[in-house]
């Protein structure tokens, strides 16, 4: 069987191709997939497959893939669905390397439709074949000149090589992004429609643009994908060779996702959890097709800032000041330019220009005074990254507002991109074609540029937590084992906590009182206050049951609140088995947080952390990464929530105790992952974080096993 | 003078224009000027006035402005700054009826051009000239056909006339809304930049706009208002006459708002005021340039929906999925189609076809299938507006893609718009040609229609609104004089509530103990438990000093309570003057909320709601308006706040007694109406709200006196 890198190498480089099903009416989809393989200068050969014809634009036309008269490199293959299987035999019989199955109503759509590609999976699997699609729009290699498809953005008379790579599950995004991009003369490298994905999938193509040398950035736009463990390796693999990949994954929403499932059968996983990953992997995610076009460019052409500062010189005010006010909110800083720029950008600009920054040179500075200007930005250390703005010039006269971007000093690497205030093609194209990065709106330009800066510092990160590894854990898995032995479902309080301790994480001292007298004792040895709760795994929500008592202050206080919480959760549940009573010690004062582990169908065992109370559920402010997670990824997760300002020292209160959460989020990753296959859920509720250097203690945790 | 009215209209409307500073030199902006009045056919008389020529463009050119030979309209002034008082008095003594200023350099920097601005602005106004500017980019009337600006976008062949009005405060962004609409043949009806706003200003143009009847929508891109009640006079002028306005207000950033300031000498007022005015006049606020565009162009065009279910038919699963995605994102919802919809549409559809919402026809429905299904939609009761997406069909066979939506069953009266997927410049304008709602991207699609559904809430409630009017609040004004009188700075806290409670606010039961003997008594009178606080003007932050006990069960706490207090309030302030001790009824079960009162410098007195507790200073979860507030628009400040769901009755517990915090807010509301010259500050923290039916308690409050 063809190694997936090779099929795609295949796919791309065809040698010869049969297009099975073509047809003689070019208005046709049939028609067009020829018409685009000679139009875009295929220099292969091209059987056409129909016994309708016994030529097709010149070419010879055969009967049935039988009577190809060699071992073709792709069959293309636009048949109704119920000949597809038939085709594949066939393909299967005379050699055929790769197929792309162009057919719709396979996988996607219907009983009969999924049972035949089911056989054409099987069939694919024993011969060895490989596969792409169905429901594959086809692929493009324009550097190359391997215009395989269909689809109707063919009709541009020519098409621009360029750095990025493109992998779309829809095949009609294939054409928006396609014109989209050469309406500004951002190039791609090639194009993958992947369909249904039975064979080759999305992270199949990634990993060939990852090794493929003249791909420097991937976009993709999918639904999600299929087989997670797969995509996690060519993620990392990306991550190794400074790849970037730009993703815009459609399916936030459940109404995206169900229309996902709908479209081609993909089972879209949780968006948060995908939201996650991206940020662990250094993926950039994004929202807009403008977005995936030109944030992939952006990247294309230079390494990211060092900094969040940015200058801006400009020939019309409002623009840069959207522009301005877009890149603040995107959190970008405007420091001054430096006394040196401003005395020399003084001399050559009129009286009534602005000298700050955004560097407002007025219409006038086109003369001489923007080039000088930009110059003087792009040398100044104040800035990591230098913006032009041009107005309506660049419309009208694009050579006059173009040319002094492009004649500006070359010598400095600080990243420089550019935004054209009005609707201005002849500007855009120039610009690109002299490889600057160039915007259409403020709003792309600064989420572009913010993304762009995000990919900085998650760069420097990863090369500072390679130097710093994270400590190994010990854990005793003989003694984890045995404490779950036998065990399922939900464990009790006591027991979720003794599997914390196992792993290291703090908890507060606590007993199982069976009788009154005991509590009162354990109460003694424990200190006053303490807290007293039912122990049963029956009763989750011991609160909402009564059964618990807070900061019993004395034995006939624990004397009282003992007969009252066996009372309470009687009376809330007859039922539930009672273990005991848990006398526990109280903690004074500290911030409540909460640690946790879920499952998530595709991904596995994810952790979250997020303030406690109901700041979580009302907010949902939380944090998630994949496990296992690192101390920098923990940094990352706590930073990353809105109330992180709380841990910091909020209103005059002490700092908390931030490192000793790291070291329990890492911990309660460590367990997620040795305890993947039988931890189902994991709750910390409260964790509560005491002042720095002063520790956390896991008061409450709740453990399901599956 | 001119009332601001006609002088408007006299602007738009020229018999007569004098262009003062006009050059031969079209490639210029003082040639230009004369170059598009002539080239867009302008039909009245045109006199360039410069000494240097004696014939411009064919026309006698005039040595000065007294040389004109009769009392003109406009006096287009290009000519530099030091020049323009002088040939403002020339034109008053020739009888010159407005002025529009386009130089540059005067109120917007340094102060020899500030003191030259409020020289003519003393001129004008002594003399009743109007003036637009200084550094306008001039007006185009586009039905009218009055193109005077040298703003270089003049350079398009033609002008779309249309039916949104255009104010912009940057000269620039006239140039670049201009061409990105009539890219689009999205039209305008007039277009005016303000400039510096020295005399007339945005709001005096949007007035006129109000009253123009050809204008069907008002767009407006500016920093800030300058005078803000004659802002909200006008806003209220837009509500009564149901005409749109659509703002793109930059300046949300402290960086915009600094850039603004130094663009054209706004001032920038805070921009969360703004944002709550706006949303209570009905004002629709966007943060894109497209979007700007966009949103007027589909207020223009049909009333807004009657809710938010939307249904979507295509023929390209992918462009239709990221919309159905971004929408959801927005809040919309996708009900399934009528079974009788699903059945008649069945037929005309191939099998792979997905026959729910969205409805993919895919490519072959462009036949015939995708007529019928739109019309289907348009038909269907289950949807309030309908959306027609379509691929790249729509770019290189404009005719075939476009086609069946123009020929959609127009009898319905449901909101319409399209959604083209890639870039398709012909079949955007042949949409807009025939009056339909068109969008580049799904992003802006799902917000514009956001906005329409929105506006659609905002009209049915103000007529609600209407009929369901508050009820008067009675308040003994003598009464509040007498308890004010002489008062400055900060009130103490029980004079604080003495005010609230004139106001109808319900406050704790409390009393000033002088002495531990009265504090226990008084305790007894309140009943247990209670709450002691030192009552001092100086100590604002009371906890912060331990100034503060609360849930004091006993005499015995009580006694010593009462020493702590006072003891600690010495130890944090000893210059503090000590008035007593508020003995206080404690308020054992209820949710904590915030209503306050702040001064904007521009807007006046600001009404905010929010959660108590760390809420407000960590989420920022506030909600804001303009007082007074109605009890409708106070009942959308408790619903605008992430944390609202708190008050409903969250994980099991009782609803908040909601009535009441609206009871609260419209009364204080009524406070900050009547005090609005010497309240400074008023702030209820925390207002404790009881179950439903039980209402609310003042537990503490700040009032700062001017």
């Amino acid at each position: 069987m063809l190694e997936s890198i090779a099929a795609v190498h295949c796919l791309l480089n065809p040698k010869s191709i049969a297009v099975v099903g073509a047809s003689g009416d070019f208005s046709r989809f049939t028609g067009r997939t020829l018409k685009y393989l000679l139009k875009h200068g295929y220099a292969g050969k091209i059987y056409p497959v129909n016994p309708k014809y016994k030529e097709l634009a010149g070419l010879p036309c055969y009967p049935g893939i039988s009577e190809l008269p060699e071992a073709i490199d792709i069959a293309f293959i636009q048949i109704p669905s119920a000949a597809v299987v038939e085709a594949i035999k066939e393909c299967i019989g005379r050699g055929v390397r790769t197929a792309i199955i162009h057919t719709a109503g396979l996988g996607e759509s219907g009983e009969k439709g999924k049972e035949r590609q089911k056989e054409i999976k099987r069939l694919a699997e024993e011969s060895g074949m490989r596969i792409c699609g169905p429901n594959s729009a086809g692929i493009v290699n324009v550097i190359g000149k391997v215009a395989l498809t269909p689809v109707v953005a063919l009709e541009l008379d020519e098409l621009t090589p360029g750095k990025i790579g493109l992998v779309s599950q829809s095949g009609g995004m294939t054409g928006a992004f396609l014109t989209r991009a050469e309406g500004r003369k951002i190039g791609f490298s090639s194009i993958i429609s992947t369909g249904n994905e039975m064979d080759l999938e999305a992270s199949d193509y990634i990993e060939f643009f990852l090794e493929e040398p003249q791909t420097k950035v991937i976009a993709v736009f999918l639904e999600g994908f299929r087989n997670i463990p797969r995509f996690l390796q060519v993620a990392d693999l990306a991550l190794e060779k400074g790849k970037p990949i730009v993703v815009l994954k459609i399916g936030r929403t459940e109404v995206g996702a169900k229309a996902a499932a709908s479209h081609t059968g993909a089972l879209t996983g949780s968006d948060e959890v995908y939201n996650a990953v991206f940020k662990q992997k250094g993926i950039t995610r994004v929202y807009a097709q403008e977005d995936l076009i030109e944030v992939a460019a952006l990247f294309s052409k230079s390494p990211p800032p060092k900094g969040r500062r940015i200058g801006i010189v400009t020939t019309t005010g409002g623009g840069a000041m959207h522009l301005a006010d877009e890149c603040a909110f995107w959190g970008m800083e405007f420091p001054s330019p430096s006394p040196e720029t401003i005395a020399e950008a003084s001399r050559g600009l009129p009286t009534f220009a602005s000298l700050s920054n955004p560097l407002d040179v007025t219409m006038s500075g086109v003369g001489g005074g923007y080039r000088q200007s930009l110059d003087l930005f792009l040398k100044d250390e104040n800035f990591d990254l230098v913006v032009a703005v041009v107005g309506t010039s660049s419309q009208f006269e694009p050579e006059m507002g173009v040319k002094p971007i492009l004649e500006r000093d070359k010598s400095f690497s600080r990243p420089f991109a550019a935004f054209l205030n009005p609707d201005a093609q002849v500007a855009l194209r120039l610009l690109e074609e002299n490889c600057v990065p160039t915007f259409k709106t403020p709003e792309g330009c600064a989420r572009a540029l913010r993304h762009f800066i995000d990919r900085g510092d998650f760069l420097e990160k990863v090369a500072i937590r390679k130097a710093v590894a994270s400590l190994p854990l010990f854990i005793d898995r003989e003694k984890v084992r045995i404490l779950l032995s036998g065990k399922r479902g939900t464990l009790n309080e006591h027991e979720a906590k003794a599997l914390l301790r196992e792993y290291g994480v703090p908890t507060v001292r606590e007993m199982i009182a069976q009788d009154v007298g005991q509590a009162v004792a354990m109460a003694g040895e424990i200190g006053y206050p303490v807290a007293l709760k039912i122990l049963s795994p029956q009763i989750r929500h011991k609160t909402e049951a009564g059964a618990v008592r807070l900061n019993l202050r004395s034995p006939e206080e624990v004397t009282a609140a003992y007969a009252e919480v066996r009372q309470n959760a009687k009376g809330y549940n007859s039922q539930a088995e009672i273990q005991g009573v848990l006398v526990q010690e109280m903690i004074r004062e500290g911030i409540e947080v909460i640690v946790g582990i879920s499952r998530d169908s595709q991904f596995g065992p994810v952790v979250l952390f997020g303030l406690g109370g109901i700041f979580v559920e009302l907010f949902h402010d939380v944090a998630l990464r994949l496990a296992p997670v690192n101390d920098a990824e923990a940094r990352d997760m706590i930073e990353e929530i809105k109330g992180s300002r709380l841990l910091k020292g909020f209103r005059g209160k002490p700092a908390a105790d931030v490192e000793a959460i790291v070291d329990v989020i890492t911990r309660v990753s460590q367990l997620a992952v040795d305890l993947r296959d039988r931890v189902l859920e994991l709750d910390i509720n409260p964790l509560i974080v005491c002042e720095k250097g002063k520790g956390v203690r896991a008061v409450d945790a709740l453990v399901v096993m599956e």
